[in-house]
């Protein structure tokens, strides 16, 4: 199979015209798109890796729902609405035709299904493994972007869905909170948020420090997932659970901060398809705590995924 | 080194601050960026691979460079401005820490030398050799973009530079033809334009098919880079050269059509650092075809990089 053809393929996925702001789509040297008069754009990128991000022999369907699925998180935790994105893939080395077709495929229609339409590409098949880069591109809604950077002291932390054991199945599968991220933005005053990739705990403390603030979790709060109980480590049952809530990666649920009566509020109503929880607050002082069901005070580590540690 | 270590370390580069467009740059879950009112965004993205588009050992400012410029180049072949850029970066096994911060710096050096300042990124480390997604994004200049579509009958086939044996080292070092794409926008009626990053012969195909032409081009005009003849493959001199002049991949120069007149006049008075060869001339009969320095006519076939074609 020939990189054009794969090219032409995927451009009869599309067909002809494509959406009106759509300049110049699939198969120039770039893509030109119209952009509503005066706007912002938000603008994210995520590179897959096939054995970090994914085993070897994932089917090629659930690799491009969560090439796309992931980048469009980073989106979501923005408040922002997709507008469209492109996506760079390096087949691994003996890649058949038909797998190319099925994940050129399974990328195009995650872009259409959550409404960030494929608008260009680039295709290579130099890596040894499997790699999808996607970049999206999103609009703010009608009150602007939600940073990781404006969390105030009485704050209180909120969270969609429950957390950890992921790895179980849902980091391929998860659907990110758009519409939830835009409805609550659209309700409350989000100060600061951003969806869990790295853990709870790693992720929470990147609001914390950007905000200068401190934070206090409260353990038994935690919306602690079915699958987070499910892992092979040790200890008794809900600290194994929690620990996995705390840390895990790819739960891509929403974390954010607000002001504590509204966040009541989104506790009562949820947010369209999953409920909301409040979990903690934030505070003047800069330390990191979590509370533990039994009382006893212990500092919050940033116990979740960080890539590069492992470098000398 | 840490990741988080790391995205410290290229925010520092940036300083507080940044251009006034920039609302929110790396550090968040996604960059804002503020953009004129009522325009186009062109959007463009290319993967680099250790071992596909540089040798294992390539010095980590070269390979910065070149990631930068090749994604830049097709920004210019759109006749479009820079505006900025991002980085998703996959370190192979065994990077050091060192080697992590001069390939960042390169990154972030080349990007603010070809003034697409770099606004975000994306830090793992899963493959085997090194991995990095660019995907820019320019605006289009005030005649707006030129594609490869828009070549007609009659049409001359210009180019810029000199072409072949880019692997001898031009493709590490190439400036991508941004200013003079630019000026050439502003002075001529540009019906078509692809950088050569496949060779002339591929990528000049790509104006013929999507304009739904054809092309002749004259062997003898064809500026040949000195770097053509010094590759290894068999044959006469100058029909060695002229072959990897063809087919080389990697000139990262310009080929355009415009109408016959006009070329002649871009061909006198080149382009700010380039001179502009007339090559060719687009036909209605959608055939390709090449004529020796010996009146005999030959088929032109596309015999530039093409990736996948190994693949079942």
């Amino acid at each position: 199979m020939a990189e054009r053809e794969l090219i032409e393929y995927i451009t009869s996925l599309t067909g002809r015209g494509g959406p009106p702001w759509l300049k110049v789509g699939i198969g120039d040297d770039a893509a030109v798109v119209r952009l509503p008069a005066g706007r912002e754009v938000v603008v994210t990128t995520d590179m897959l890796i096939e054995g970090t991000h994914f085993k070897p022999g994932t089917p090629p369907e659930a690799i491009g729902w969560k090439a796309v699925a992931r980048c469009l998180s980073d989106v979501a935790a923005m408040a922002a609405k997709p507008l469209c994105l492109v996506a760079a893939v390096s087949f691994g080395k003996g890649a058949e035709r038909r797998f190319c077709r099925r994940l050129s495929r399974a990328i195009w229609q995650a872009a259409r299904d959550l409404s960030a339409p494929l608008v260009g590409g680039d295709i290579s098949s130099g890596t040894d493994v499997l790699t999808i880069a996607v970049t999206a591109f999103g609009t703010p809604g009608p009150r602007g972007v939600v940073t990781r950077s404006g969390a105030e002291p009485g704050d209180a932390i909120c969270v969609t869905g429950a957390l950890g054991g992921s790895l179980c199945g849902r980091h391929l599968t998860f659907r990110p909170r758009i519409r939830e991220a835009l409805n609550l933005a659209s309700r409350f005053d989000l100060h600061a948020m951003i969806d869990i990739s790295d853990g709870l705990s790693t992720d929470l403390l990147h609001i914390a420090e950007q905000s200068k603030t401190g934070v206090v979790l409260y353990a038994d709060r935690i919306p602690v997932h079915p699958d987070a109980g499910r892992s092979g480590s040790k200890g008794a049952l809900r600290d194994r659970a929690l620990h996995h809530a705390l840390n895990d990666g790819e739960d891509y649920e929403l974390v954010f901060c607000l002001p504590p009566e509204q966040a009541e509020e989104a506790a009562r109503s949820g947010s369209l398809d999953t409920c909301v929880t409040i979990i903690g607050k934030i505070t003047r002082r800069r330390t990191y705590n979590i509370v533990m069901p039994d009382g006893s005070r212990h500092k919050l580590w940033s116990g979740g995924w960080e890539h590069l540690k492992r470098l000398k």
